[in-house]
């Protein structure tokens, strides 16, 4: 069962004059709900007001997103959190009306149950004919405009196939359609620069901080397909799954290598580290 | 007053897990109300299965579309129409489940009252600094993705510039925000290829069959900015402005020309013979 609360009233909607509806005019965040806490609650709650800020929206008031979240997600185990924040009903046209008031949405989904094999064993991906546009404005951004990512994940419908790997239009790969990539060679660990397109996921930045508790080189910068073919290891994040080893990308094999292994035990730990309802 | 009618029902609203409002996830269609009827309610209707077709939505049943729209706008003389579907509800997750079914949403908003010297005298504009990214997939479509026109008219609120022009990354102009763009060089009418990014107008592709009809020559390509500074006339359209010449891009100066009075005078005559709820 989903559930949501839209500003602040339980089973709550949404009216048809929603910018966030007409326009995308907004942005969103999805949390890891663990042991009845939220997995880094200050790290989402940071890019969410740094998308706010992007966007010229006013911010929510945090302590009133933390307690809706907790009235929805405290007495579970396990879920998925989302929050989404709208510029709110506006007449019509792109110019933002002084009067509107942001719409903020809080919704628990149920844990999609993967297969332990996904994290174990590892995923077979394949590459998108469907490319990210670029545009720096709103690159890294997590924002309500994601048909990209819907029409990417039209092109298949293998269950088998668990995630598509999207270049950007010069053909750099980019990031995943629901994750971020990460690859290994020789070593170093790459990611995708985000500066043209992409989500900065929070999963990411975390896995960027393990891997310089380790003294692990790591580097972010354009990723040619040529790269991705030629890596040790590909891996990828976002925070419902954690790490995912990629064992093929269409027809190409990969393995799980030590540094994916690795990575995931140090995310893992840090995991059951944080995460309270109340500071 | 604005009223919606969503899926049928009057007053409608929206749930928080619609595709629409989560992912941008639908196409959109605004169309003028004038004595009553609709403007080029086929053209619309053609762009709108386009656009559901291009996402693979099932497009709606344009007997109820018309039906809705007639409930609510039959009885006013002039009106802004605007029809909205999207994937309807979803769970979580890009991947489009088998249950959704499309939500549609018929709204009428109040006639904006432009002052007659937008289109008499002409207004000035300003060349923005958001640019538009580009993606093939995407391109022409009216789809609910629209951050980048959200953005680039929040860049000015001097109520004297009407409109802003968009580049897209390589420096081509492309559209207005919420108008497609012509200029006019020694008798060429030249509008953007919108292959790239853009909204391909009704409006537009209207002024397009009204230049054939005078044996005034026209293309579409590409268009840079130099070429724009040097034109002789530039106009802009969209369903509710009609057309409007443009007088100023920033501190630049343009005056109303005899291309853009006879083609207002054309539209003017052409936009007085459809429209009728009933066929």
């Amino acid at each position: 069962m989903i559930t949501s609360i839209v500003n602040g009233e339980e089973a709550g909607v949404v009216s048809p004059l929603d910018r966030g509806l007409l326009y995308g005019d907004g942005v969103f965040e999805t949390l890891a709900i663990r042991d009845g806490r939220p997995c880094y609650w200050s790290l989402h709650m940071a890019r969410l007001r740094e998308g706010c800020r992007r966007i010229g929206l006013q911010a929510s008031d945090e302590a009133l997103l933390r307690e809706e979240a907790e009235r929805l997600a405290g007495p579970v185990g396990r879920g998925v959190l989302k929050l989404v924040i709208t510029r709110g009903e506006g007449g019509r046209g792109y110019q933002v009306p002084d009067t509107a008031r942001p719409t903020r949405i809080v919704q628990l989904h149920p844990w999609p149950e993967y297969p332990p094999g996904c994290a174990e064993t590892g995923v077979a991906t394949r590459l998108c004919h469907t490319r990210l546009g670029c545009n720096p404005v709103l690159a890294g951004m997590k924002h309500l405009n994601r048909m990209e990512q819907v029409l990417a994940r039209q092109e298949w419908d293998d269950p088998d196939i668990r995630e598509g790997l999207m270049q950007d239009r010069d053909g750099n790969l980019v990031e995943g359609i629901m994750s971020n990539l990460f690859l290994v060679k020789d070593d170093l660990l790459v990611t995708p620069d985000l500066s043209q397109c992409g989500v900065a996921g929070i999963s990411r930045s975390v896995v960027l901080e393990l891997a310089e508790n380790i003294n692990l080189q790591s580097r972010v910068r354009h990723v040619s397909l040529d790269e991705l073919m030629q890596a040790d290891e590909i891996l990828l994040t976002n925070s419902i799954i954690g790490i995912w080893p990629v064992i093929a990308v269409d027809a190409r094999g990969y393995r799980k290598g030590p540094i994916t292994r690795r990575l995931q035990e140090l995310l893992a730990r840090r995991k059951t580290e944080g995460g309270t309802w109340r500071r």
